[in-house]
């Protein structure tokens, strides 16, 4: 089996950001996502999740160069204002014409 | 404490693959599995998951040799018809025999 | 980009245990978490989800220190009683001032 070497980054965010970053992810070169519903707390001891809307937990698998552009607009544009936790990791994946 | 490793296997596809996929799992040798609802974006600008009861995301913790054995079936059995996307990480399990 | 290491810990449960695992995690040291709803099969062929309000995926990234404290936990006051998937892996953060 032919596995090439990816990172995988998951965001979990407020859900209302939902298409503003998705509109991001893809301008930076992300070939997709995929999202399910979360809830839960971060270290300032707010809940998340339970009133608006709730949490989005979004994965990406990129090869690092997007994965670099995207934690950058993140750092730029969405921890100064929002709660946001992000982590990467690395992955194997089929078919890397895909990612 | 005592860790053992394990492949985890992501499969994310359409949520109507779900009792043909898991029938496949378990025949192949997965002890269990996780599912969640989910919903996002291909790399053919296709949504999905916003029509037609949504995608699922499935995860796996097994040893190497089911995984193989799982990934196989994907390629031959699901890839050329469904959009599936696959993606293979190490993970650290306790109570290995439940894997 | 300035990322850590850390370690992210999934936790897969029954959802009725969900607010007494978010207090011994808080406790232990957990700063945060993320819970997606689940449903699944364990190696007992036991299938939850399905009643009594399915499962959960609960993931935390912390330092290796918490994980551990969490780890025993789980393995003294939860595993003889519940069935209860456990795995771990190696991520990198931003910010790891919230973790």
């Amino acid at each position: 089996l032919n596995y090439s070497a990816k990172k995988l980054l998951t965001v979990v965010c407020e859900a209302a950001l939902e298409s503003r970053l998705i509109k991001d992810l893809t301008l930076l070169g992300a070939k997709g996502y995929t999202i399910t519903q979360a809830h839960g707390a971060g270290p300032r001891n707010q809940r998340n999740g339970d009133l608006e809307g709730g949490n989005i937990k979004i994965e990406i698998v990129c090869e690092e160069k997007i994965i670099e552009l995207v934690v950058s607009s993140l750092e730029k544009d969405y921890f100064p204002n929002y709660a946001v936790s992000v982590w990467l990791s690395d992955v194997q994946v089929l078919r890397q014409d895909r990612y």
